[in-house]
C-alpha cells in the first residue's frame, strides 16, 4: 500500500485535498481510482487509513478512514555523521540509513574528504532530503529523516547527545571489539545517539583528537574494512539489532 | 595497502611472478616499483607481506617477506540467498556481502521474481564473482566469496547447513522480533547458516511453505519494510554483531 507523508495535523473522518505531488502520483504513476486506499501520515507521526473520493483535474481527495496502530521508529533517535564522499554515494548513505531507521543525516567535509561541496551543498542537500522522502515512503517510516549540511566538524559539539561514538578502523585493531555493543546495551528508548564517520580516505587523527575531547568514544565495527557508505549501514544495523530485536 | 588473491600454497621467502591481471593493476594502476609493499593471500587464506622485486615487461615479481596474523573472517559460514532483482541490485548485494563477511551467495528466480536470468546467468554470475574479487580485495578478506546460480528453489534443499532461517516481513508483524537473535545466539564457530530472502515483490506463501517443511525459520528483520538488497546487508550485520562484537 502506498505511504504518503502530509505535514499536517489529520483526524479520522476528515476530508483531505492531497498535495501536488501526491495527487500526481495516484493519478498519473498509480492511476488511482475513487475507493483505492492508501496510508497517509500526519504531522505527528500518526497513520491513518485514508480512501480515495475523487480524482479530478489532478486534484486528488481522499478521507481519512481510521488511525493505524504503527510505530516503526527505532526506540532511539539516530543521528549519522559522515563526511563528503564521492559520486551516488551520499545518496546511498541516505537512502539506506532511511530504510534502517536514521533520524537525522549530516554531511560535512573532513580533512581527507577529496571532494567539496561549498556552492554546491544547497542543492545536493535538497537533493539528499527527496532521496530520504522517498526512502521513508517506501520503507513506511512514521516521520521523514532530515538531512543537512555543516560546514565543519568543530560545529557538531554544539548539539547535544546522549551517546557520542565515532567509527575508527584502529579501534576495531586494537581490539575494543565489545565497546559498540556496550555503548548500544546503555541506550533507553528516547535517547539520541550521533555516530560520525570518515570520508573515503578515513578520519584523522586531529579530527580523533578533537571528537575524543569532546566525549566521543571511538569504537570499531567489526574486523573488515568497510567502505565509507557501508559503515553507516552496519552501525543502524547494530542500533536495531540491539534496541529493537533484543528488547522486542 | 593492497592485497590481492593468489590461490596457491605460498611460504615465507619464496619469489613469486604475479599473475597478468595483479601485475597489470600493480604496475599500470598503481605504477607499482622494486621495494613496494602488498598483502598477498595464499590458497589456503594465510596473509603474507610480499615486496616487489621487479616490474618488467608487465610481469611483476615479488618476495614473499613473512606471513601476518590477519584474519577477519567471520566466526561462522553465512550462505545469502537471493531472488533474482532488477537493475544493478545483485551486484549492489554481492559487493556489500563480500564487505560484511558472506562466504557464498546464491542467486536464483522465484515465483515473484520480475526479471529473468535464464540464457544470460552464466555471464551474469561471471560479473558477480568479479565484483566479489574486487569487495574482497578491497576489504582485505582472507577468503573470496563464491557467487553461483540456482534453477530453483528446491534445490537448495540438497545442500546442508547447521541454521536455516528465511527473512519473512509477516514474521515481524506477528511480533517474532526476537527469532532472529535467538538464532543467531546459538550460533559456535565454524558453523554454517543459511538465510534466503525473496525478490522485490517478497516471497510468495507457497516457497514459505516449502522451505519451512524444510526446517528453514522464518524470521523478521526489525519492523521497518527493507529493499531487497538492504535486507542480506541487515541479516549480515546482525551474525557480525552476534558472533564477533559480542563474543569479540
Amino acid at each position: 500500500m502506498q505511504h504518503y507523508f502530509l505535514n499536517e495535523p489529520l483526524t479520522s473522518g476528515q476530508e483531505i485535498r492531497l498535495p501536488k505531488s501526491i495527487s500526481r502520483h495516484l493519478s498519473r504513476v498509480l492511476r488511482a481510482k475513487p475507493g483505492d486506499r492508501f496510508q497517509a501520515v500526519s504531522s505527528s507521526q500518526q497513520v491513518y487509513l485514508a480512501q480515495i473520493k475523487a480524482v479530478d483535474d489532478r486534484q486528488v481527495t481522499a478521507v481519512l478512514q481510521r488511525p493505524l496502530d504503527i510505530d516503526v521508529e527505532l526506540p532511539v533517535k539516530v543521528t549519522i555523521v559522515s563526511g563528503l564522499s564521492k559520486q551516488n554515494k551520499p545518496e546511498l548513505i541516505v537512502q539506506k540509513a532511511t530504510e534502517l531507521g536514521v533520524d537525522q543525516v549530516i554531511f560535512l567535509p573532513m580533512a581527507r574528504s577529496i571532494v567539496k561541496w561549498d556552492q554546491k551543498s544547497v542543492k545536493k542537500i535538497s537533493r539528499l532530503n527527496e532521496v530520504a522522502l522517498s526512502a521513508a515512503e517506501q520503507s513506511h517510516r512514521n516521520r521523514v529523516p532530515n538531512v543537512q549540511y555543516m560546514n565543519r566538524l568543530s560545529e557538531l559539539t554544539k548539539q547535544s547527545f546522549d551517546v557520542k561514538l565515532v567509527a575508527y578502523e584502529e579501534s576495531a585493531k586494537e581490539g575494543e571489539a565489545t565497546e559498540l555493543v556496550k555503548s548500544l546495551a546503555k541506550l533507553t528508548t528516547g535517547e539520541s545517539i550521533v555516530a560520525v564517520f570518515g570520508p573515503e580516505g578515513g578520519i584523522s587523527p586531529e579530527e580523533i583528537a578533537m571528537l575524543t575531547t569532546q566525549d566521543y568514544l571511538p569504537v570499531g565495527l567489526g574486523p573488515r574494512i568497510l567502505r565509507t557508505e557501508t559503515a553507516p549501514m552496519y552501525f543502524l544495523t547494530a542500533v536495531s539489532v540491539m534496541t529493537e530485536l533484543f528488547k522486542g
